[in-house]
Formats: structure tokens, sequence, C-alpha cells
């Protein structure tokens, strides 16, 4: 390999990725979701009604907050106020389209799912550690709804999860961390079901430009991280 | 095919594209690109100085602004204030990375170009248009910049165009118009250069998911629409 | 004349006018203006319902709004965004308050006519193009609500047409251009209805002051230019 | 005549005008200026420094504020926040041009001066009265340079007074009221100077047009209106 | 003592104080209030209907706004847009917070009083002149609601005063003026009721800490002014 | 006691307090605080360069931010944005003003010390909680400075804690939780030193009013809070 990863790991190799389920208390789902330094605090919380566009159509809806603490990066960053970055807007639309997919929103009924996912710490992959761990919080908070009784059958019809992946010296790495983020040529996030179906594909040339046997490479490396993430998820939900 | 186009279009046809030429008089590029109903008025105009990340680098920059006029859809659409949406920032940002990407910025020097994207119609198919449209404003704004020698040699060192594609019925479609893109499962956004190289890849499940092969019957009828779609740029650019 | 117009023009000379109608699809009316370098795309669309101080009072209303896209002049213009300037809002009510001289309120009924006045390009006078050629589409808009059986009869009720005219070494002159607005000592619109009875009457000594002799002189020129005007709206409108 | 004055009024007849000058201790000229029950308080404050597009040039600004305190009407009005209404900035933009045709600018040298403009009280004709007091608080300001030392000359070249006319039944009246201003047709305002000469002319049919003839009726009662408020200034101006 | 005060007024002794009742017609209640140099008008206006956490109560609400002229100080200050500084927000819900103590909301019935404090000149101890003047035009809207009919029992229970007390070189000083204010190390708002209860204390350290000694001793010295304040309230109302 | 604490405490008894030192990496300080359910992430960055109003004075600055994030409290909480609350605005300036009072900012040196303090979970006293957590931060941002020689000498000069008291049923209560917070007639804030001197004192009667010797009575089971509190901060920065 023409890239040798500063962390040691092999080119397919996931940083260590952990949830603490039930961080904080009052959110339905809270689950501080850890992949190698990123932190993301993901919190689901339930709210009778649908936005206008839903309304009287017996469905549900999902939708999602992504925000860093000021803390969260070597250099201190202000809080976004006034208006939302370009970036902030594009990532929590992406986590609530992805998550919305982990559910039948008919099955749901008419309340709202807010997903707020608050970065802790940010070392690369803050979206897609939001998603895979905002799943986990889900599943906490559709727990929580059926056992309360608000809820007579889950909704969830498909597991979720996220991994990015990027091309560096021309060759396809899992899970970029931020110097390895910085690097990059290629830059990729992708979204699968728990039958590695696609949800969603984002790839951007930061430099250059990539050909189809490379987004082959880059696809085949994502498998194989959410294959081992969707494990991940499933024992983190196991334990009480 | 599971799908008849309302158009009566082949499934790997793209509707009549046009690019109207200078416009308007006052920008360096003017070009009003049409691709079927579709109508968006692509101006680039050149300002010394760069951003503050970039200055003393000796690097240029170009950025984009997106808009539809009120008028632009069937319903009349506010204006946006205050805040621009999550979908106007994802797509200026889209434009601007995709077209960055036909430049030297090197070669371009310390000055900032401003892709405007405004559309005057919109019958899906807004984004792709900017950018296919946008290449040739971009061209028509290096030339004059070398016709006034500021520019000694051009800093264009790719072509650049961008179709949408989509799932109908499991099938794949080349440049789906707005009740299709309504219609559509699946929905990419495809940037290419020259030589059919990636750039941007940009695909949302909207219901389901998609499979790798999926993926690749989307990604050959793109290299189809925009094979044709870098013809018709040279023609344009070769009239005067 | 101690003044020579830079263009050749007499004193009481128009520009060229033109007024492309249906020059988009989706909006009731929809006319590019051209007067000079200067147009103006004018479209009116259709809301059901009225602003509240007029709710249950059977009446209409109609609103305009007033842009230039940051290319349509020499130098790039940023987007007005957060607040309108002072200029654009004192622009946008003018229109607003001038076409809704042509209509009875009561006939038009409780429906809502929103003018959007985009400036491509601006060489002067854009105001009053936008309000001369706002009639136009108002006429054309009116003309859908007929066919369509949404209105049973006419509400227009007056022709309505602006120019500006302004004293340049103390003389008076018509239809001003970028150069000529910029030197001008005094600056007047004027909008006027078919019997060249005066609606909106609005002087402004950028430098000096004017005499009521001088302001006749103004008067009899603007009348000589808005007779011209409601001429080529005439004809603009028989022709299909 | 068709419309008697709720308060007896001759047509031509002001309201009864009163300017208290040194109203608050801390601005350069302070004066709560009466016109009726209309109760306007006109400061005027001094800043070294000149706007970006003046610097350098040797010449001085003058620029205006205009608010209604929430309580100056019978219902409360909320504060404008966040933006302005279009009425304010045409507002302060009429007060700013009318006061700056007072001086001459490189006489007052690279200095601003800040006219706020804070209605008490309104009962119609604040921005006229704001115009006639801010000329009262301007030459104390003025008074204030030139005992300092700061200036040595006076940069006042023109006295400089407004006032509000209007078509009721078809017949012209003198400075509206609240009850008069409501029912008016047409309504004016007319700045001038100490000759009589006009600097600013805004008439607007609020409901139907009018002639030429009644322009002119309309202006012939101004300047009765303005010739008065020229002495009264005077008068103030002159006792200490 | 080891301060002197400019003004030669002893430790215990307020500045001269003043309300002039019905300063403008349009609101229930309106009093300029001096406190020295320092001058806020204090308007109460009377809306139907409560905020929506006391809908349906059968209560009353209260709420204040306050704001400086910009020329209410020797440098001119901008007025505040787009978001009130933190200190303006703190001052008004301490306005609110004391003039709710002074009333029973369930005799004031589901109705908003608005105080608005609007100080045209700034000399130190705003926020205090603000309830005090304050609670005279509370009593003067409470009158003239009794007088219409509109309330048919006072909802007044207590009367409410409020004071500045300060430490300089360590000792304790009342109703502080702005040079005064500057150089004291510990700044209190005190605000009590006719029998001198505390409603409201607030106490910082601008520098070093205070003790619980030197609190007694501010506590004393508050008691004092405001036992002064009460009178003074009470004498201006009985004045028509 | 008229009041018996639903968590069984004694009235002069703190909830258990515990401080996570390093919680997160990047800050030079940071801490997550616990006061029985409620949980701020107390950071502390350090970034060069002084306010505007301190340049060039050798001084050193401290400023706070606070925010809760929405899950925090049973009931999601909207994010603020376009403006802060009054409430977040007095709460952020508070924890500033106590913080400051540690630091001596001529040794600080021309650098700016942020105190974000983010609530994770929501059960009252997050203000008072967020100044001595942050008081821990501090200690540790200031050892980090220590140790990369940035700093060469310390300059704290004074440890800091708060706590919050309150009156039910006209008794004192230590350390108030929601339930007690929701209860509370008269609600205290009091920020002291080592020395027990006080730093700030703000109480405010919600319902009711307090006597003197009710205060003396709040503020002697402060100080027994406050000492203990003291402890604690000492013991956290013990351990390693």
């Amino acid at each position: 390999m023409a890239w040798t990863r500063p962390s040691g790991r092999q080119a397919d190799e996931l940083r260590p990725v952990r949830f603490e389920r039930r961080f904080t208390r009052f959110a339905a789902g809270s689950v501080l979701a850890h992949c190698g330094e990123t932190q993301v605090l993901c919190t689901v919380t339930v709210q009778p009604g649908v936005p206008k566009f839903l309304e009287g159509s017996g469905q549900g809806w999902l939708t999602a907050e992504y925000r860093m603490l000021p803390s969260a990066t070597p250099q201190r960053q202000a809080r976004e106020f006034m208006k939302l970055s370009g970036r902030t807007q594009e990532i929590q639309r992406l986590i609530g389209r992805s998550l919305r997919a982990a559910l039948d929103m008919k099955a749901l009924g008419e309340r709202t799912l807010t997903v707020d996912a608050d970065v802790l710490q940010a070392d690369a992959g803050t979206r897609t550690t939001a998603i895979t761990g905002g799943y986990v919080a889900l599943c906490d908070a559709i727990a929580y709804l059926l056992s309360t009784g608000e809820l007579e059958a889950s909704p969830l019809r498909h597991q979720i999860a996220a991994v990015s992946v990027g091309l560096l010296h021309g060759e396809a790495f899992l899970d970029l961390d931020y110097p390895e983020d910085v690097a990059a040529e290629i830059d990729f996030n992708v979204v699968m079901t728990e039958e590695l179906a696609l949800i969603e594909l984002q790839g951007t040339a930061e430099e250059g430009s990539f050909s189809r046997t490379q987004l082959n490479q880059l696809l085949d490396i994502a498998e194989t991280g959410i294959g081992e993430l969707l494990k991940l998820q499933q024992q983190a939900l196991r334990s009480s």
C-alpha cells in the first residue's frame, strides 16, 4: 500500500466502536457513540403530531439535528448562530433520510421522532457515527414506546449503519480518522441496511477524479465495515 | 419496461438541451441553459482576491450561488430569506465543487469566480443543468479574461457535465423531468469529466433501497447522457 | 441643450422598448420587459386569499417584490439577505401601489396577485420598466383568469405606465440611462394612467433644488414618454 | 369646501407648532418638535469619520434614523426588530436626504451627523415634523461645533422645512392630522428651502388619481405652510 | 468617608426625583420619570389576551420592554437590532418581574399590560428609575381601566419601588450616578414593597468581593432610599 | 419543617456532586459536572488575543457560553436560534462574571479563556453547577498552560463555587432540585470565594416577598453548601 495508516490499522479495519446506552435519562433513547476519538451523543425524543405536509396522513416522521459542541475540535469553533452552515444542513438532512429508512412510517403513526446528534468530540466520521449510533438510540426509543403501550407493534423495518471510506494514494481505506480525512483524494459516505442494500451514497472528489473500478473497491470495503457495525449494534442492543 | 415515460422518451434519452450564450451583457460569462422545460440562467463574474483561507496562496477560487425565482414553479414559492434552506445550500455547494474541478486554481491566480445559477423555470434537473450550463459560462468567462490579457494561459483543465438518473419501477432512466422525479424510488446526480471520470456521485433512496447491480445500470446510463452533454457543450462553444 | 445625450437620443426620446410575453410558462403572466439595455422579468402569480387586514372584505390585493440578480450590473452585487435595503423596499412598494391602481379590487375578489420584478440587466430605469412591463404581465394574468372562468369580468380599470425623467444642466430629459442617471441633478419617477392622470410622483434633488417651472417641464416630457409607452403596451397585448 | 376639518382649521392652516430646544443634554442638538398632537424627539449627534464611500473625500455626511415608540399610537405597536418595515426605511431615507440638502458637505469635513427622530406621539405628519424639527436640532448641533472650535465656519447653506398636503373630496388641505390622513385621496410630502425651492416631492394617489391642476393647488398650499414653518424655526432659533 | 460624592450628596441621599404624569396621551399610563439627569419614559398599554402559557387561566400578565434612545448617552449608541444585548434582556426581565409583584393577576383578568421603559437620558440608575416610574404609570393605567369600567376592582396589591446602592472604597452609597457607578466595587439593585419587604436583590462584585456585614449596610441604606421613593410616588399620584 | 424534601435530604444537604475531569480531550480543561441528576459539560478553551476594549491593556479575559442540549429536559426543547433567550443570556453573563473573579487578569496576559457550559441533563441548579464545575475545568486549563510554558505563574487568585438556595413554605433549603425549584417562593443564586466572601447574590421572589431575616437564613445555608463544594472541588483536583 502506498499509504500507511498513522494508527497502524489495516485498510479495512474500523476504529474501536462502542455504544453507551442510556447516557442521559430524559430522552426516550440516548446513546453516546464512540468511534475512535469521535464521540457523538445521539438522543431520540418523541413528540405527538407531525409536520404540516403529513397531517392527517396517519404517517409518522423522523427528523434530525446535528451540531458540534464548540470544544469538540482542537481549535474552538464558534457555535452556529443565525444561520446553519451548508455543511451542517447537509449532514442533518443525511442523518434524517438515513434513519427514516429504518422505519415504517404508517406503523409509527402520527408522531415525530427527533434525533439530536451532538458531537462532543470530533475526529472525522461524525456524520456516519451519528447515523450508526442514532440507530441504536432509535431502537431504545421504540422499545420505550412499546413498553409504555404507546405503540403496539414495532415500526422498525430495517437496521441501518453508515461508514466513511476514502481513496488515499489511489487505494481504498475504511473509516478515515481526521489526518486521513484531510489527506484523502476521494471521500465517500455509505449508508446500508442489514442486507447491505444501499440507502445513500455520497462521494466527492476533493482532488482529481475516480474511476468506476475504484468506486467498486470503495464499496467492497464499505460493505466489510458496515457488516461489522451491524454486529456491534446488535451486541449493544442485546446487553441490558 | 415497467415505466413508460410520459414524454415518450427512451430510457436513455435526454430532453432537448440548448445553451443561449451571452444572454446578459455585464457578466464575463452568461448562458441561459435549457434542458426541456428547465431554464437556468448561469452567469460567471470575476472579482479580484480570494477568501481568507487562500490569501497569499497564489491560488484562485470559484464559488456558486443557486436560487429559484419565485415564479419558476407552478405554485409560487416564497424567496428564501433570513436563512437558506438545506436543499439550496446543498445544491450550491455541489455546483461549486463540481465546477472547481474544471480549473487549475494555481493557473487562475488570486481571483474569485462566482457562478450564479438562477432558475427561471424548474422542471427537475435544475442542479445538473446549472453545472452543465455553468461550465459553458465558465468557458466564456475564461475566454474573456484571456482576451483582455488578465490571464495569459487558460486555467481550464477539465470539461465538466452533470446529469440526473433514477430508478422507476426498478429500472434506470436518464434525465428525469418533474413527474418522473416525483415518482422515482432512487435519485442520482452524477458529475463527470470529458473522460467520463467521476467527480461527484450522490444517490438517495427516497423509498426502498438499491443494489450494486442497479447502481451500475444507473452509472451506465449516466455515462451515455453525459457523453452527449459534453458534445452539446462543445457545439455551443464552437458557435460564435 | 447644455447636455448632449451619449446615446444621441432627443431630449424627449425613449430608449427602444420591447415586451416579450409568455417568457416563462408557469406564472399566469410572464413578460421580459426591455428598455434599452435594462431587462426586467415581470411575472404575475395568483394565490387564493388576501392579507389579514382584508380578510372577509370581498376585496383582492396585489403585492410586488423587486430584486436584482447579482450579475445584473457591471460589478457583481451581493444578493440582499437578512434584510432588504431601503432602496429595494421603496421600489417594491412603489411597484405595488402603482399596479394596484390598475385594478378594481372588489371585482378581483379575495385573491392575491404577486408581481415579481427580477432585474436581469440594469441600465437605469429598472423600477419604471418593472411597472410598465408589470402592467403587461398583469393583463396576461387577468386574461388567464378570465379564460379559466376564475374571473367572470375583468377587474382592470386603468392602464398604467411609468417613466423616469430628470434634469441635466437644468434641462429636462426623458428616460435616463445609467450614465445620465448618475449625472442628473434631479431625478423623477412618474406613474400615469391611460388618460395621463397622475398616480405617483416622486422627485428628489440629488444636488441643488428645482423650481415649479422646471417641475412643469419635467411633467410635460413625462407625458410624452408615457403616451408612447401606453401605445407600445397596447401593441404588445394585441399581438398573440 | 366639501370637507370640513374636524379641528375647525382653515384649509391652509397649520396645527400649532412648537420646538422645545435642548430637550435632552447629551446630544449636540436635541429638539422636541410638536405639531399638534404629533411629538418627535429630534437629536443630532456628531461622530468622527464618514462612511466608506466618502473616506478621503474631505466631505462630511448626515444620516437619519426614524422610529416610533411603541406607545406613540392609540394601539401599541410592536418595536421593529430583525428588519425595518419598508415604511420606516422610506421615511428615514427621506429625512436624511432632506437634511443633507441643508449642508455644504465640504465645509462640514469628514464627520458624520446622525439625526435620530424618535416619535413619542403620532397624529400624522411625523416625517415632515421630523424634518422641520430636525433642522432646528441641526442648527443647534452646528452652533455647538462652532462654539467648541471643531468647526470654524458654518456648513449650513439652506434652511429646510417640510409639510404634508393632501386632497380631500378633490380639494387641497394643509398639514393633515390623523383622521384627515386616513380620509385623503392623495397624500403629498413637500420639502423646500428658505427660498421655497423644491428639494423633494412625493405624491401618492391612495385612491383615484390627480391632475396637474390639482398638483398646482397642492403646491400652492404647501408653499404657504412651509413659509410659516420657516418663520417658526427662525423664532425658535433666536430664543435662547 | 473615603469617597466624597462629586455631587456633594450625603451617602444616603437620593438625587432629585420627579414624575411627570400623562407625558404622552395615547397610553393608559405615561410617566416621564426623572432621577437626577436620568430620564425614563414609562408607558403602560393594555391589550386583551395573555401569553399562551396563561390562556384560559383567568389570570392576567405584565411584561416589560426596555430600550435606550441612541442619543441618551454622551456617545451615541447604536440601536439594538437583530438581537438584544444580554444587558437589555436582563433589565427588561427585572422590570417585568418587579412590577408583576405589584399586581394580583387573578384580579387583573385575562389582559396583558406592557410597560415600555424608553430611556431618553442615561446617567446611571435607569433600571431602578424604570421600575419606580413604571409603578406610577401602572397606577394611572389601572385608574384608567377602573374609570372605563373595564375593571371593577383594583388589582394593585403592593406598592413597588427600586433603588441602586453600591460600595465605594468599602462604604455604602445610595443612588449612584454615572461617575459613581463606574467607580463602585459592588453594585446592587434592590426592589421592595411598601412594607420594605424584599422583592428582588441583585448584587455583583465588579471587583473584589463583599462581606455579609457590608451587605447589611447596603440594605440599610437601600431601605432609607426606597422609603423616600415610596413617599414621592404617593405624592405624585395624589396630584391631579 | 413545613416542606419535606421529596429526595429525603436534610434542609442543608447537597445532592451528590461529582466532577469527571478530562471528559473530552481537545479542550484545555474539560469537566463533566454532576449535581444529582443535573449534568453540565464544562470546557475551557484558550485563544490568543482579547476583545477590543482590552487590546493593548496587557490583561486577559474570560467569557462564557451556556446552552441546554434539546434532550436535556423531559420535554425536548428547541435549540435557541437567531436570538438567545433572556434567561440564557443572564446565565452566561453570570457564569462569566463569577469565573472572572477567580483570575488575576494581568497575570493571565492577553489571552481569552472561553468557558462552554453545555447542559446534558437538567434537574435545576444548572447555572450554579456550571460555575462550580467550570472552576474545576478552569484549574485544569491553567495547569495545562503552565505545563506548556505558555504561562509562568498561575493567574488563579480565588477559588469559586456557587449554589442555589430557596424558600419553601417560608423556610430555607439548600440546592433545590427541579420539583423544589418549581415550588419555591424565593430563589437565590449565591457565588462565593474560598473565604466565603460574596461575589454575586441574586434573589427573586417568584411569589410573595422576603424579609431580611429570611435573607440571612438563606445565606447561612448557602455558606454551608458552598463550604462543602469547595472541599469537593479540592478533592477532585487532587486526584490525577
